[in-house]
């Protein structure tokens, strides 16, 4: 390595990255990725993530560290894209060497936040759902519902779904999309139909408003709820009577009081922190009948997992470049030097080409 | 412009800006950006950098936004770096439309840190310093030396300086790299040697510990201080008494409380904000004997109006590349999809590579 190149993954870099992974095999990996880390989490710096909001969406940068490396994101959450042509989500991000400060990973992360949203919530799922769960409902079939499907399939074995989006094309699609990995797939013309007969309902819409995707009279006992879609202040949705009979897991209370679907409620309100449940300090589901939540906004230990996850499997040369990003004078303190040798540089070529 | 690809600046492209514009000649139009936005502070989402401290440095987050435009940099500060042959500082950043949340330009900021922070010290000093300073003195003659130096050179006509560094290796370097921009240089043997005569006395050294590069018998009636190393909690330069005596002009109070030389006063020890003094609300020098002081850390606006100008610069194809940076399905609700297409691809190249 040398110093003043930072890797760079770009968007076609990561799909070959999934590609020849397999995304089943890679969103398995990357779980026990984002697992280790949550076991570690009194390791970590943690602050919510720090937004500006605009009319439009949000702008998000996600740091964090574990005191040897530094992982950050930038994310933008912008609902009204998709009519424009645009992603609702795109993001990019960086690692870092905490005792340097030097950035050695700078990759995309529009496709690696998807799969480690979808990792997270099947990870979840593992510790909330009742066993032998197969069936899910998944309300909302925009950018996260294939992921969130495979990464089930992959981690839980469900293998039937129950579709259904305000947009029969987006559910045509994504049905198209998962044909080959083995699922029966119901499309259903309603929330409430999508729900009968569900173990675990993924709600996954990208409103930047209150909504109730989901009303109380749809939730049946047993059921686990995988919330994915509430993620900023004024954002959810599932109706307050659900959350005031379920058992609710957040990732880091503090930014999912903010942004989750427990907005709503008191800032008292019980929640059990994820990896409190990963590492048995606290039950998971204790009982069939139990609904339980998973009030997913997402976190940044699980972008630092992931940036971790790509550092770790680009293996060959073909799956990334070298970007010319940092600035690193042949004598540290010479930084100034570096521009006058370049203008002297640039004067022999001019001079050269002129000859 | 594509969508999907992200304007890329790289350090060679930095330089080549530079080189090609001139570097007095930039930091007059840069130091007019900064005046520009400082002029509608009010227009700015304004917070503290975001830090993560460790044993040898700091990871800093820098993002603000004018509603238009968002911008963040990435900025290490790691006084140790010096030894293993690294950057005291590095820096890369981003500017994104509001609106859409995409991002349009990646930049190497190491370089733009430094012109941004001697632009910024020299529009200060325009309103702090006395009417025909001339003279100089450089305490610190580090990576921002040089910067420093002509950057007061063309926005104040300073063209003589006194410069000393505990290393005398610095110094002489500094003093070889300035040769050719028409100044007088005096290298003196101390600090108190250095500020002998002196109109302005910058401070630039890196130690990440409270330091006294500045005592209050070296400061006479008159002198601007243009203290710029102190940037963190536990790293000052200039002794207390000196700001006991001073009128103290900062960027955003809430920053520099926490990292600036006034970390040493009362929280409420009264301040002056720059951008009050370039808008005519509250007086910058107003008599000869006077001491004023600059207490810079760095702000984000700051590195706003770097991005801004660099992207109002980049008029040739050849500063800049293209990044393959943001995932842009052609349905944009289709990102799954991409994947799956993207798998076709290589089993149809592998395909006609094995024919």
């Amino acid at each position: 390595m040398t110093l003043n190149t930072v890797t760079f993954v770009s968007v076609e870099n990561m799909m070959d990255l999934v590609v020849s992974t397999g995304i089943e095999h890679l969103l398995c990996q990357l779980s026990q990725y984002i697992e280790q880390d949550f076991r570690r989490w009194d390791s970590f710096d943690k602050i919510s993530r720090v937004a500006s909001h605009s009319r439009n969406g949000v702008i998000e940068l996600m740091p964090t560290s574990d005191g040897s490396l530094y992982a950050f994101k930038y994310v933008n959450g912008h609902p009204n894209n998709i009519k424009a042509g645009l992603q609702t989500v795109t993001a990019f991000g960086s690692l870092s060497v905490v005792d340097s400060g030097y950035s050695v990973l700078l990759s995309e992360m529009t496709i690696l936040t998807a799969l480690r949203t979808a990792a997270t919530s099947a990870l979840a799922a593992r510790y909330l759902a009742r066993k032998g769960a197969r069936t899910m409902a998944m309300i909302g079939n925009g950018a996260q519902c294939e992921f969130q499907a495979i990464a089930f399939k992959a981690l839980l074995g469900v293998d039937n779904l129950r579709l259904y989006d305000i947009d029969p094309d987006a559910t045509a699609r994504c049905n198209r999309n998962l044909q080959r990995f083995g699922f029966k797939i119901t499309t259903c013309a309603s929330a409430e139909q999508a729900v009968e007969g569900a173990d675990i309902i993924t709600t996954a819409t990208a409103d930047k408003k209150n909504a109730t995707i989901l009303s109380d009279n749809m939730i049946g006992p047993g059921v686990h709820i995988n919330a994915v879609g509430g993620d900023c202040p004024g954002k959810t949705e599932v109706h307050r009577d659900i959350l005031l009979r379920s058992d609710i897991f957040v990732e880091f209370p503090p930014q999912t009081r903010i942004e989750g679907e427990i907005q709503q409620l008191l800032p008292d309100h019980p929640v059990t922190e994820l990896w409190r449940v990963i590492t048995a300090q606290e039950a998971g589901r204790i009982e069939e009948k139990q609904i339980t939540l998973f009030d997913s906004v997402g976190f940044a230990i699980e972008d630092f997992s992931a940036l971790r996850y790509v550092r770790d499997r680009l293996g060959s040369a073909n799956r990334r470049a070298q970007l010319d990003l940092i600035a690193d004078p042949d004598e540290p303190k010479d930084l100034f030097g570096m521009l006058l040798r370049r203008e002297a540089q640039l004067q022999q070529m001019s001079a050269s080409s002129r000859e």
